[in-house]
C-alpha cells in the first residue's frame, strides 16, 4: 500500500502586449489561471472584453471591433501557454444589449472560420451589464490542453 | 527520462431528434463539448433552451412546459453520450424573469425526483435575457462520466 | 489487452454550521458537488450569498457585509472538504447592481490579502438579478485539489 499524491501546478496567464494586469487598477484577479495535474492542463480564462495593454477600453461604441478585440485577446492570452482557439472547450459570452447578438455570430463567425476551427465549443450567451459600462461584450472560455511530463525511469536492476 | 504526452479528444454533441444544430440559423457553436482524457470524459453541454428538431421554440410563453422541455433535451444531449443526468456535476440556470424562480424549482424538483438524482448538482441561478425574446428558461450543464481505454501491454519478456 | 475504467466518486458538499441545506427551502442542488477521479479532486461551489445556517439572508441592505459573509460562507464549503481559497481556479460573481462593482473589490482585496492568495483565481463579474431580491452578491466557484489515493501493490512474485 502506498500513498500517491500527484502535485497540482497552478500559474496565472499573462499577455502584457495585449492586455494589462487586473492589480493595476486594483482588481484581484488574474486574467487566467492554467492548471497542470497529470497529463492535463486546464487553462481557465477570465472574463475578456476588449481593453488594450494599458487597460484603456477599444473601439468606445463600436461592437463589432471590440468583438473582434475580444477574439484577438483571449487568443493571446491562450498562445502565451500555448493553447489556441482550437484547444477551447466552452465559452460563456456576456453582450450589453442582445440586440448585438447577430452582430456577435457575425465576428464569431469569420474569426473561427479564419481559425479553422471545428468542431465548435460548447458556448452560452446572455445580456448582462459589465463591469465598465463601455464595455459591449465580454467572453469567458475554459481550455484543455496536453501537458507533456517527463518521467524519470529509475530501474532498479539486480 | 521520456516524455509522456496523453490523446486529448475532443468532438461535438448531437442529439438531431431532439435538438437541431446552430450552425443552421448560422450560429458558430457546438450543442455540446466532449473531451476525452485518461480515463475521464468530460461533457460541456451548451446553454440548451426550449426548441425543437427544427430549431422552432417549443412552448411559446408557457415556463413550465418550457423548463420541463429543456430538461429533457439536456437528457438527450447526455444520453447521446452515454450519460445521464446522474453524471451532471453543475448547472448554471438562466431565467428570463427571477418571478419563474418557484415554478423553475417545481419542474426541478419533479424532474430530479423521476430521475432519482442524488447527489443533487451543484447549481447557479440568475436572471438574464436570452439569445431569443421568447425563450424563457435556458441551462447549461457539466457532466462527468468515465472513459474505458484500451491499454495494450507489450510486455518484454526476456 | 486490458480495459481500464477509473471510478468516479462524486458527493455533495455541506457546511451545516454556516449554511442550511437548499433542500430545506425545497431547492433541488447542492451547495456543492466534489468530484474525485484518479489523482483529482473537483469541487464545484454552487453560487453562494449571503445567508446563515438558518438560510436567512444576512445583512439585508449592507453591501460590503454581504460580499464578507459571501466569501467566509464559500471558505467553509471549501474547508470542509480540505480545501481552501488557495485552491479556488475561477469565481463568477453576480453583483445585483455593477455600482457596486468598487466595493466588491475593496472586499475581495482585503479579503484575498489576509488569505495571502496568490495568484489570484481567474474571474469574471457580470451584473444580475439573483434568486432573492434581497441578495446582493453571490459568486460560484471552482477549485481543484489533490486526491491522494491508496494503491495497492500486489506484486506477484515467482
Amino acid at each position: 500500500m502506498r500513498v500517491v499524491s500527484e502535485k497540482i501546478v497552478k500559474k496565472s496567464i499573462h499577455a502584457p502586449n495585449f492586455l494589462n494586469e487586473p492589480i493595476e487598477y486594483n482588481k484581484s484577479f488574474s486574467r487566467g489561471i492554467r492548471v497542470n495535474f497529470g497529463k492535463i492542463t486546464i487553462l481557465f480564462v477570465s472574463g475578456t472584453a476588449s481593453i488594450n495593454e494599458r487597460g484603456k477600453i477599444c473601439f468606445l461604441g463600436d461592437f463589432l471591433a471590440q468583438a473582434k478585440c475580444t477574439f484577438y485577446n483571449i487568443k493571446a492570452l491562450l498562445q502565451s501557454e500555448g493553447a489556441s482557439w482550437h484547444d477551447v472547450v466552452q465559452t460563456r459570452c456576456y453582450l450589453k444589449d442582445m440586440r448585438y447578438y447577430d452582430k456577435f455570430n457575425e465576428v464569431r463567425n469569420l474569426f473561427y472560420k479564419k481559425q479553422r476551427l471545428k468542431p465548435f465549443p460548447a458556448s452560452v450567451c446572455i445580456e448582462a451589464n459589465l463591469c465598465r459600462p463601455e464595455l459591449l461584450v465580454e467572453i469567458e472560455t475554459i481550455a484543455i490542453i496536453k501537458n507533456p511530463i517527463k518521467l524519470k525511469h529509475s530501474k532498479k536492476l539486480k
